[in-house]
């Protein structure tokens, strides 16, 4: 059987910059809403680049809360981790910082994503699942 | 550069039955939250296996709205697919239903993981990200 263990945030954060991508979860028309986008993981905040700018952050300063999720789970052996951030999302808007932020963190896929969105660490929760030796 | 189609409803379900798991979508007390579960596609539901039952259905029948994800993106090919599904979330509770689902659908963490649930398939979304052929 596979066992849960629960990692600290500085594990949690780690895991997170390991990989490049994870999923941005998000309140959308009232409806829980979800999306897989790049990232990358800078001075203890998640940095995505994405078009979703209007639904998931506010120029304007007030920002929303949302949450990213990155894991790495093997479906054969069951084993992996999981790593869930969650905190008040905002829109970079000062343009040395968009404009460093763009040129670490490639657009995926075609077109306008010209937001560049912070998410601080606020809220840090992760876990792996490991194998537990037969007794 | 990749190219994003979209998916139809059919093709978007046909995908999320291709793979083990993925990840349910909820508000919980107040805040967006997300965790990685294994699922089986059955007559257009998602059915998942879970402890978290009182965060995301309700055996009383009103049942909560959640978003379930599925993806296989490959980081290095930056091509692959995701599919969201959105719907009321309901606790199974009838005895018949809840013995079958168990025995399609394994716990794959040590632990009471009691509840069955069911995610009807209200709303569903995908696209796929595909290599364009340079020009």
């Amino acid at each position: 059987m596979v066992q849960l263990s629960t990692l600290d945030a500085e594990e949690c954060m780690a895991r997170l910059a390991s990989v490049p991508f994870g999923r941005v979860v998000f309140t959308h028309r009232a409806l829980p809403a979800i999306r897989p986008v790049n990232h990358i993981v800078d001075r203890g905040q998640v940095i995505i680049r994405t078009n979703l700018g209007t639904a998931i952050g506010s120029a304007a300063g007030r920002g929303t809360v949302v949450a990213y999720e990155a894991d790495a789970i093997d479906p054969v052996t069951r084993t992996g981790w999981s790593v869930v951030v969650t905190g008040v999302a905002q829109v970079i808007t000062e343009p040395d910082e968009v404009a460093r932020y763009q040129g670490l963190l490639d657009a995926w896929v075609d077109g306008e994503r010209n937001s560049v969105i912070r998410i601080p660490a606020e809220l840090v929760s992760g876990y792996e699942l490991l194998v537990r030796a037969a007794a």
